[in-house]
C-alpha cells in the first residue's frame, strides 16, 4: 500500500481489495479485469448470491461516517434510517462561481458529516451582529451517521437549451444521458432532473434536513432547489447482516440487493473502472432516482397469495416462493404444482440478475407526501439505484419489468440521473475536482 | 381507589391525584375546584414554572404506551419522535355506520398500540385466498411508543351545509367552534378542518404511517382522508426531564411548555372538567392544529442578536434573555441596559402566561414538504395545542401574538380544531362512546 492508502480512512464495507484496485493511478488494477470495454457479461447465480450472512454491519446510529475516501460515502454505507434528497438547478453561467460553491460545499460537508455546524463559527457562538454560519437545529445532536453524496446531472454538461456555460460539454461521461421513457411512465418534469443533486442520509431526519438546508443556503445565488424528497424506513439493506426492512406493500425489501461486502460484484456492476473511458469518474458511479407512487389501496385489497405472486416472495418470511427462509437462493427454474414456483410475471423473477442479465445497487426509502386530493395517501418508494452504467443497469432492469405484475400497483412519477464522482481525498480535495481540474 | 381505578393502567405522566380527580363519576372531584364556571383566571409565575427538572420521563423508544385509561394517550405522553396526523371527511349519513367504524377503529387501535397488526389474523398468517387484515410493513417492528388520539371536528356535529345527519348537533360542546381568522392568516381550506382526526405519534415513522394507513383502510366507505401531515423532530418537550428539541429556526422549543407532571396546571388549562357543562367531554380536551410555514431563508439571514430578540431566548443555551440557563425562570420585568431584557415584541414575551393570561399544552413537530415551487423549502412547524377551551387557549394566545416579531418569518397555512373525548376504559369501551351513548 502507498502512504496515501494508509492514510485514507476506509469507508464501511469497502474491501481492502477494492481500495487496492483503485490505488494505482495509472494501473487498471483488479478493477479492469472483469470490465474490458465496459461490457457487462451475464451474471451467474453465485454472483447474485454472494450474500452469505455475516456479522451485523453499520455504525451505531449516532456515530459519524467518514466523509473522505476513494469512493463517496452514502453508496455502500449501511443504509441509514432517513433520507433527504435534493436536486438543484444552476443559476449562474460562471464556472468559477460554480467551482467555488463546490469547494464551499465540500468544506461544509466535512464539518456536517463530523457532527459539527456548516460553518467554522457555528449557530450560536458568533457576534450578535453577525449572521450565524449555521442554522442551529442540530446543536447538541450527534453526527447520526450523516452521509452527503453529490451527483452531476446531464444538464450540467450541456444545458437544456444546448449551451455549454461551464466548458464541461466535452467532459460529459457518455453513459450520463437522460433516461428513456418507459411504458406507463407518469413523470412530472417539475420534480425530475436537475443539474446537481445531494443525497443526504442519516439516522435522524433533523440531521439530514439540517445538512440539506445549510447546503442550500451556502449555494444561494449559484443554485436553487429544483425538487426535494424526504424518505423514511430505508427499504434496501445494503450490507450483509443489516436487517431487511419492509416497504409499504409490507414486503421485505433489499434481501437480494447487491451488498457492500460483495466487492467483486460491486466492481463489476457499480463502480466506474479505469477501462470505462471516463478518467474523472473512476471510483464513481451513476445514480438513478425514481419516485414511485404505490397504489396502497389497490394492493391492500389483494389476497395474500396474489400479493406474494406479484412479488415472488412470501410476505411473512421474505423467502423466495417455494423456499423456506429469506436468504434461501432464488431459483427461477424451481417448479411447484407443475408451474414455476416464482411466477414469470413476478417482480423478483423479472428483476433477478438471471433474467435481467445485470445487477444494480438499490438504496430506496419510503415516502408519504400527503394526499393525492382524492382521499388517498400519496405514498410510495423513492427508488435509488447505483450502477456503473445506467444503460446496462437501471434501464436494462426496468425494460425487463415491462411485464411485471407489480406495474398494476405502482406509478413512476419522477425520474433523474446523475454522475457521482469518486470520493474526496485529502484536505485540499473537493467535490468535482476530478471533473473541473482532472 | 375503586377497583376500576386499580385496574386502569396509569398513562405516563398522569398523577395519582389526577386519576382520583376523574374517578368519581358523579362527584366533581378535585378537577372542579379551580374551574367554576369554566372561567380561567390569571396565571401566576408559579403556575407557569411548575417545571422543576425531575428524573427523565418517557418510555424506551421501542416500548408500548398503554392505550386505555381515563385520558387518551398522546396528549401528555412524552412526545415521541415522529408524527403522522390525518383529518377525515365522513362520507356516510348513517349514524350506525359511523359508530360501527369507531368501534372497529378502537379495536384496531388497541392492537396497533400494543405492537400488533390492525386485525386479529395479521398481514402474513391468513389463507392465501383471503385479503390480509393488516398491511404488513410493521411485521417484526416493536410498538415504538405508538399513541393514537382521536378528535371530533365541529362539522361532525353540524355539517358545513347545516345538516345533522348523526343526531349529534345538540351534543356539540359549545367550545368546539371553528377558529376565527387571524391577521396574516394564509389558510388553505383544502388542508384545513375535518370531521374527524387521528394523531399518530411514534418513535418510528413506519409505525405511525402504518397505523394511519390501516385506520384509513378500516374506514373505507365511511370516511375519506381530507388531509394529512407528517412530522419529525418533536419540537415540544411535554415532560420534565425530556431533553428540549430544537425547531427549524434552531431554537430550543418546548422549554416552558406545560408539562405532564404539572397536574394542577393541566387540570386548569387542558382537561375538560365536570363543571364545564359537557359531560361527555370530561377528561377530554380540545386540539388545535396550525400548519405554520417557516420562512427559513429570511430567518437564516438575520443576525444572531436579532434572532434572539425575535424569540426572547438565547439560541445556544435556550435561556431567557438576560439569564444564564435554559430553565431559569422567565422574568418579563427584567431590564438590561435600561430596556426589557426580553423584548416586548418577542415571541416568548407575548406568549408567556403572564402576558397571555392563559397556558396551552404544545406538541409540535417540524415538517419539510418539498419545495414551494420557487426554489425554497416548504418547511415549518406543525403546531399542535391542547387546551380546555380553544377560546381561552390557542385563540387567546394567538391574539396576543398579533405584534409578535416572529410573524415576519412565519405563515399559518392550515388550521383545524377538534374535540378529543376522554380515554377508552375497559374492554367494551370505544372511541366516541361517551358522545354517542353517554
Ligand atoms: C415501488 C416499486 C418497487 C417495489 C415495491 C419493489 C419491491 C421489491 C421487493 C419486495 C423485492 C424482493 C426483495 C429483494 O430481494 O430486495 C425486490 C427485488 C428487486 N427489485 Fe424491486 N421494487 C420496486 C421497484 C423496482 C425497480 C424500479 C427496480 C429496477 C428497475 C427494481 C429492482 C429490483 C431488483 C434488481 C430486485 C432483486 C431481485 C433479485 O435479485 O432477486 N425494483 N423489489
Ligand atoms: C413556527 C411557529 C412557532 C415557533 C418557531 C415557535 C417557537 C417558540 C420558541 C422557540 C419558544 C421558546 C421556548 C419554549 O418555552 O418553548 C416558544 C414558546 C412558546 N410559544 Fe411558540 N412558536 C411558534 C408558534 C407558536 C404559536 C402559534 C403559539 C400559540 C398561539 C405559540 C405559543 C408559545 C407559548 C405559549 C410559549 C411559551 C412561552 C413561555 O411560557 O415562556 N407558539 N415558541
Amino acid at each position: 500500500m502507498t502512504e496515501h492508502d494508509a492514510a485514507a480512512p476506509r469507508p464501511a464495507g469497502v474491501s481492502r481489495r477494492r481500495l487496492l484496485g483503485l490505488a494505482g493511478a495509472g494501473t487498471a488494477g483488479v478493477l479492469a479485469a472483469g470490465a474490458a470495454g465496459g461490457l457487462i457479461g451475464r451474471v451467474t447465480a453465485e454472483d447474485a448470491s454472494a450474500l452469505a450472512p455475516a456479522a451485523p454491519a453499520g455504525p451505531a446510529s449516532a456515530d459519524a461516517v467518514e466523509f473522505t475516501g476513494p469512493i463517496q460515502a452514502g453508496i455502500v454505507t449501511p443504509a441509514q434510517e432517513r433520507l433527504h434528497f435534493v436536486a438543484f438547478d444552476v443559476l449562474t453561467d460562471s464556472r468559477d462561481d460554480l467551482a467555488g460553491m463546490l469547494r464551499t460545499w465540500t468544506a461544509a460537508a466535512r464539518r456536517l458529516t463530523a457532527g459539527r455546524g456548516a460553518g467554522p463559527v457555528g449557530a450560536a457562538d458568533g457576534a450578535p451582529a453577525a449572521v450565524p454560519d449555521d442554522t442551529g437545529e442540530t446543536l447538541g445532536l450527534p453526527a447520526s451517521g450523516l452521509t452527503l453524496t453529490i451527483g452531476f446531472g446531464p444538464t450540467l454538461f450541456t444545458t437544456a437549451d444546448g449551451r455549454d456555460p461551464f466548458g464541461l460539454a466535452s467532459r460529459r461521461p457518455p453513459p450520463l444521458v437522460e433516461l428513456p421513457a418507459f411504458d406507463g411512465d407518469e413523470i412530472d418534469p417539475a420534480i425530475s432532473g436537475g443539474d446537481l443533486c445531494i443525497q443526504a442520509c442519516a439516522n435522524d431526519p433533523q440531521v439530514a434536513v439540517h445538512a440539506v438546508r445549510n447546503l442550500i443556503r451556502l449555494g444561494q445565488g449559484v443554485v436553487r432547489v429544483r425538487w426535494t424528497q424526504l424518505g423514511f424506513g430505508r427499504t434496501s439493506s445494503t450490507t450483509t447482516g443489516q436487517e431487511t426492512p419492509r416497504n409499504l406493500f409490507g414486503f421485505k425489501d433489499g434481501t437480494n440487493n447487491l451488498k457492500a461486502e460483495a466487492a467483486e460484484a460491486l466492481d463489476r456492476f457499480v463502480w466506474v473502472a479505469p477501462g470505462d473511458g471516463v478518467d474523472w469518474m473512476v471510483g464513481g458511479t451513476y445514480l438513478v432516482t425514481r419516485r414511485i407512487r404505490m397504489l396502497l389501496e389497490a394492493f391492500d385489497e389483494t389476497p395474500l397469495g396474489e400479493q406474494e405472486a406479484v412479488i415472488g416472495r412470501a410476505k411473512g418470511s421474505g423467502a423466495p416462493l417455494g423456499r423456506r427462509a429469506e436468504f434461501d437462493p432464488v431459483d427461477l427454474t424451481a417448479q411447484a404444482d407443475g408451474r414455476p414456483a416464482i411466477p414469470e410475471t413476478s417482480h423478483v423473477f423479472l428483476s433477478h440478475p438471471n433474467t435481467a442479465g445485470t445487477a444494480i445497487l438499490r438504496r430506496g426509502y419510503s415516502f408519504v407526501d400527503g394526499t393525492d386530493g382524492e382521499g388517498r395517501l400519496d405514498a410510495g418508494l423513492f427508488f435509488i439505484a447505483f450502477q456503473r452504467d445506467p444503460a446496462t443497469g437501471f434501464v436494462q432492469v426496468q425494460r425487463k419489468l415491462r411485464t411485471d405484475a407489480m406495474n398494476e400497483y405502482i406509478r413512476h412519477t419522477s425520474s433523474a440521473v446523475f454522475a457521482c464522482p469518486p470520493g474526496v481525498q485529502g484536505d485540499d480535495d473537493w467535490w468535482g475536482r476530478t471533473l473541473f481540474e482532472g
